[in-house]
């Protein structure tokens, strides 16, 4: 079993070594509150738990040389990304760097059982290549709604078999570890907090356009998760009061006007209406049409694939103008599957907002494509056990 | 110059006897996080301060009694709520009961340098009755986008004269004392959860009905003001791409929609167009209609005031609606000027909401009228800058 931090000192100074890497004892001084005397009591605490170790003698600063200290290179993390079609599995050193990472084809609708035989087969093969001989503790990431302190999924849409089957638990016990769970937008705006676009920005909206949409919440360097643990489900915002039905009931709802899935139907709709081109030489090719194809579609020069991804745009703009009337976010990042959708996607959602929110909220707002790719909601995962594991038990 | 305390310890012991009373020494120990010779020290200094005074002894809890301390009772906070045709200025003692109020009817277009006569003349009144010597703080909250951290408004769009003026500098030389300057909405919020109907809820918002439109966001029992201090400006979301002209240059804006002055403007224009009674009357009796009298000829049965009256909360319900999927707030409050409007509104309003939203966001979510009237203001002018002044310089 892993140690764990006794006070908040010891927490602080394990997530400052855990974001700045190895440290002097002077340099970790400088950025905490505590006298000399008492820092040197919990740095030495902290190396009899053996979470952190000695690292040499740090360069001169003029004076006597201070010692390094880093966290243990042996702490080992498992980080999981599940998403409707697919599953990341990364394994990361205590600095949240990638060791190894595996991506593998699923559906999420088979089940929690079925999904977490593929996970765990995956973890056995990173352990197999010697990054990892056992885990401190591990993170996942679903694409739907959580009950947060539990780790539970509450209701998710795309789902199904999963509805309060207890994730946490199940997988804690599976892997003799500390498991934390929360929703995929969550642990991507971590991602890109932690080491991506987001670094330096503490309030900001991460927008995950993947087979369904959602946003992710972050106040002051913290995600916000919401009274029930549903904050940032913009998906069944409504944006056309006579649109497409939805699977959840009502019409017009945001996903069902763009997401992945409605962008592949959208593209099949029109290769079927007689439209000719790049798009229907695919669906010819493949017998089927995804996001992906509208993406490559639209590089290529396909008018129709070029014109269904401004148009999502246009729509996903409307709403995140109308978030950041409310929220005046420090920046906007675009991220997930459709980030393939690129640079027009971007253009037509700055149009939207640019034009509709208020010029006090917009005036040095970026709004920028996700920078970690397909490593942001691995890299969420870990700084959300490390969060859990670096701190008082 | 009142004195200010000399850490955080201090800070919080201070809070905490604002927002609970006068209190035991052993009460206080076991809210914070002392040692009890820790404790004792503190509370020594800040009797020294003259912030806190001895207070008796405590009722026994067996053992030895404990002596009680509480906030000095001759501290006097100043608090200044403006609106676009009215001000309100009161009195605190230093666990924010308001001890003497006064309303005036006011145009905000005047200018700060007029607005701010009305105010000192008024302090001046309130001084006169005998509740207050000097100010050792004020708090004010002006109808538009404060830039947090001067004390200055920022073009705000009902206030002409206003835009740039150090309305934080100029107040706190006039009154001798500090001064910080925030959005209504903002201390509305603050207000209702300090001593409102918000009291125990830590993340919700509050929409505030006025001569315009805006909502307060509540995270962790803070108030969010976002990147550049505009968060909660939804009075220019878009509800209808074909609507009525906004004077922010866009169309179909929330508060061109619904808010005091598009209730009053609609009201005119159906009696123009030959609607007869209640309305009617009091457009001849007076000679201009107001939201008040809407409001009233509501109650009194006229059919177009009720009409008017749910078709905006019908509007106001589709914006919230969306905000609740995004935020998923504890509770939504309903407040301003408007709220004479009361239960038809938020009927209309809740409809929205809980037809739109996800269960997950909607299943446990009061959306209730505010309970504090014209003393929300103050109130939150009051917490404001009590957090202030008891905050380590």
């Amino acid at each position: 079993m892993t140690a764990r931090p006794a006070n908040a000192h010891q927490a602080r100074l394990l997530r400052l070594l855990r974001d700045g890497g190895p440290s002097s004892r002077v340099e970790l001084g400088d950025l905490v509150e505590l006298s000399r005397s008492k820092l040197a009591v919990e740095v030495d605490r902290l190396i009899a738990t053996g979470l952190v170790v000695a690292d040499g003698l740090a360069a001169s600063r003029g004076g006597r040389r201070s010692h390094n200290i880093r966290l243990s290179p042996e702490l080992r993390f498992l980080c999981v990304d599940i998403g409707a079609t697919s599953v990341d599995v990364a394994v990361t050193n205590p600095e949240l760097d990638v060791l190894g990472h595996l991506n593998q084809p699923i559906d999420v609708r088979e089940g929690p059982v079925a999904v977490f035989e593929h996970v765990l087969g995956m973890a056995g093969k990173l352990k197999a290549t010697g990054i990892a001989e056992s885990f401190d503790g591990a993170g996942v990431g679903i694409p739907g709604p959580v009950r947060f302190p539990e780790g539970i999924p509450v209701a998710p849409p795309i789902m199904p078999g999963w509805d309060s089957f207890p994730v946490r638990e199940a997988l804690s016990q599976d892997l003799g570890c500390p498991v934390m769970v929360d929703n995929d937008v969550n642990l991507m705006a971590l991602g890109e907090h932690h080491a991506g676009v987001a670094r330096r920005v503490d309030d900001f909206l991460c927008v995950k356009i993947g087979t369904g949409i959602g946003c992710g919440i972050v106040v002051n360097g913290e995600v916000y998760r919401g009274a029930s643990g549903s904050a940032g489900d913009i998906g069944h915002i409504q944006v056309d009061p006579d649109g497409h039905p939805c699977p959840c009931g009502n019409r017009g709802c945001l996903e069902a006007h763009f997401s992945g899935a409605a962008l592949a139907r959208d593209a099949l709709a029109a290769v079927r209406a007689g439209h000719t081109g790049d798009l229907a030489d695919r669906l010819a090719g493949t017998g089927t049409l995804t996001a992906t194809d509208v993406a490559a579609a639209a590089t290529a020069g396909d008018a129709v694939a070029i014109d269904l991804i401004r148009a999502g745009g246009h729509q996903v703009g409307q709403v995140v103008a109308k978030l950041v009337s409310f929220f005046n976010p420090g920046m906007v990042v675009v991220g997930g599957g459709v980030t393939g959708l690129g640079h027009g996607l971007l253009a037509a959602m700055r149009t939207e907002v640019y034009r509709r929110s208020p010029p006090l909220a917009t005036g040095n707002l970026p709004i920028v494509l996700a920078e970690l790719g397909p490593l942001a909601g691995v890299t969420g995962a870990a700084c959300l056990i490390t969060d859990r594991v670096f701190s008082p038990a």
